[in-house]
């Protein structure tokens, strides 16, 4: 493991006052974490500076064939003054799944985890504390050869940056609808679906735009081979409860494995509910919501945790679900996952890491 | 129009001496050309600068969701000292379309064109002059909000960027070996595959590693719903000669839709060659091979506007086209197309945009 170099700042900046106001992604925090590689030392020269703009070429490759990863979690700071970390070694295992598909180098995973640690450490004055809020983390790394030719780039950044982020739902669990697309498409197999990088939401931006405008908040992805199965919602997978059992569409290659959604197949099962990952078809999810045992949808993401879906719109049908209300798994998982992330509920499966 | 702000460098580099060690995309010239866009002015303050790197925030959207797009396109000084753009209408068409599917602002033809003559003006000694060198040309476009939730970026970054290149062949023609892949795909239908964005090159790198390990220069992209249809290659689009008639993938929304193809296309038609576009199956291929009725192969872009192909892999077959050498049509191609973008030989059809 290599040793972080720490610099602070000198000029810290003023932290947001009124902590339902943060939002998401909009706000930084004083400090972030940059590793370099390149071919001869590898990842080197780990350190936590303060927050900066970062000075490219144009030419830089990532401006132009985007060769980028990233992640997304989040650090909780408990009623009595822990921060946690919910499950970072399955971030850390996917960020160098997708550097494998994107031709990037690994990150080793322990400098990956001893960099978050740091940096959170050493701005954890910035984790806001009211229900539902969370210090929101983005590693990425971006390609940074000067180079306009097509090929991996020799040379690479590692950043990881902070952002305090808001109560995804103001006032409790909040019912959303969701947009079934049948016209455009995120990702196929044998392409980049299952990578966490930039190629993936460029792609889904103008179906969600279009489904913004239709009143739907997010876009369900159908699979880009038959159009036919249901992949998932733009960054959030997706659960079913059809006739008493959890569905969820299998890791197919084209969708990306959620940790959240590994962590709510593990619970469900755990709660002695039968889970199956399968493929659905849009045919399926019809006919299950007119015939009344399609009984509760929700989508699982680092973002909102859990979001039941109240109505999932399908060409011309619209389908209601649970009465547009909040189904009892949803509310369960919900409450459990969220509880053992704040500390609020006892960590009996060991998914929390907490810092120093 | 917008009148474009011109800053001189004060301290110009040094060009490089020899034009035989070029290469592609690695040298730049002494300026670049920025225009920027908020929602407030559109796309504004158009300006040539000294040539210098940028500095972004590291939440900028581009580092995270891949909004980004990119042209290339060449510009060549003709034996009597005139400068010449070779259909850039096209490029600047193709831009807008990509921007589209992007949910980048469309940039104005006549700013974006504009831009390119006068950059390419100040920048024109540096434009080689040996046989097969050019001056590359690199627009691009990059999302520039400092804000990490997914959705179309509100600021954005054009510029243009100029690179002198090598010649591609080093002594004249040359037939390349070309994999088909039949494990990793580019692009699907109803994706990103028609815009001329990061993500599809980013998608392409794994297969075109495995490639160059098996000793092949590019790969030959399968569509990605069938796995069975011609698409095109790693930054060309492919063109067959099978008993006698020209043959290229129809452009079906995942393959680019490549300026030099519209221009073989027109030439080989104007030559009173009956040309199709439609799809090709790898079995029609493989067939056409055997049975001696594939008489050509050969690839367009920018780069190397024609380049003969002269084996094919597709898993254990490989096929020799034409004795492993070069075409008639190709070369007939390949001489009248750069005749043209050179200047030697008459511009008939209109092609060509002088500079000045
Ligand atoms: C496309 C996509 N699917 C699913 C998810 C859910 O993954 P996780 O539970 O790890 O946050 C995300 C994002 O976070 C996503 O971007
Ligand atoms: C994927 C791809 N296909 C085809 C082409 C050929 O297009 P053009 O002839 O406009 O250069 C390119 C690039 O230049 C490309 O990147």
């Amino acid at each position: 493991m290599q040793e972080i170099k720490v610099e602070l700042t000198q000029n810290p900046k003023q932290k947001p006052a009124d902590e339902s106001k943060l939002g998401f992604g909009k706000i930084f925090t004083d400090h972030m974490y940059i590793m370099e590689y390149n071919p001869e030392k590898g990842w080197h020269n780990p350190r936590v500076e303060p927050y900066h703009a970062i000075s490219l070429e144009p030419s830089a490759m990532v401006f132009h064939y985007g060769q980028e990863m990233f992640e997304g979690m989040k650090a909780y700071k408990t009623e009595d003054g822990r921060i946690l970390l919910f499950r970072p070694d399955k971030n850390i295992e996917r960020a160098n799944n997708s550097n494998r598909r994107l031709c990037i180098p690994e990150i080793p995973a322990e400098d990956f985890l001893n960099g978050l640690k740091k940096l959170v450490e050493v701005d954890q004055d910035w984790i806001p504390t009211q229900p539902g809020t969370s210090l929101y983390i983005r590693p990425f790394v971006i390609a940074t050869d000067p180079f306009l030719g097509v090929r991996p780039s020799d040379t690479y950044l590692f950043m990881i940056i902070l952002s305090p982020s808001g109560a995804y739902y103001e006032s409790g669990l909040d019912p959303v609808k969701i947009w079934i697309e049948d016209d455009y498409v995120r990702a196929v197999r044998g392409g980049i679906g299952e990578a966490k990088t930039g190629g993936n939401y460029v792609a889904s931006l103008k179906a969600q735009v279009k489904a913004h405008d239709e009143g739907y908040s997010q876009v369900l992805w159908l699979d880009g081979v038959e159009r036919k199965y249901i992949e998932e919602v733009g960054a959030m997978n997706i659960f079913f409860k059809i006739n008493g059992k959890v569905v969820t569409p299998v890791l197919n290659g084209s969708i990306l494995p959620g940790v959240t959604r590994a962590s709510c197949i593990d619970l469900c099962r755990h709660w002695g509910l039968e889970v199956e990952e399968r493929r659905i078809s849009v045919d399926e999810l019809v006919a299950a919501a007119k015939d009344g045992s399609l009984e509760e949808c929700w989508g699982s993401g680092t973002a909102a945790v859990i979001s039941p879906v109240g109505h999932l719109r399908f060409e011309d049908s619209v389908m209601q679900i649970g009465g547009g209300g909040i189904g009892p798994v949803s509310q369960k998982l919900y409450d459990t996952v969220t509880g053992i992330q704040t500390g609020k509920l006892e960590d009996t499966l060991g998914w929390t890491v907490r810092v120093k």
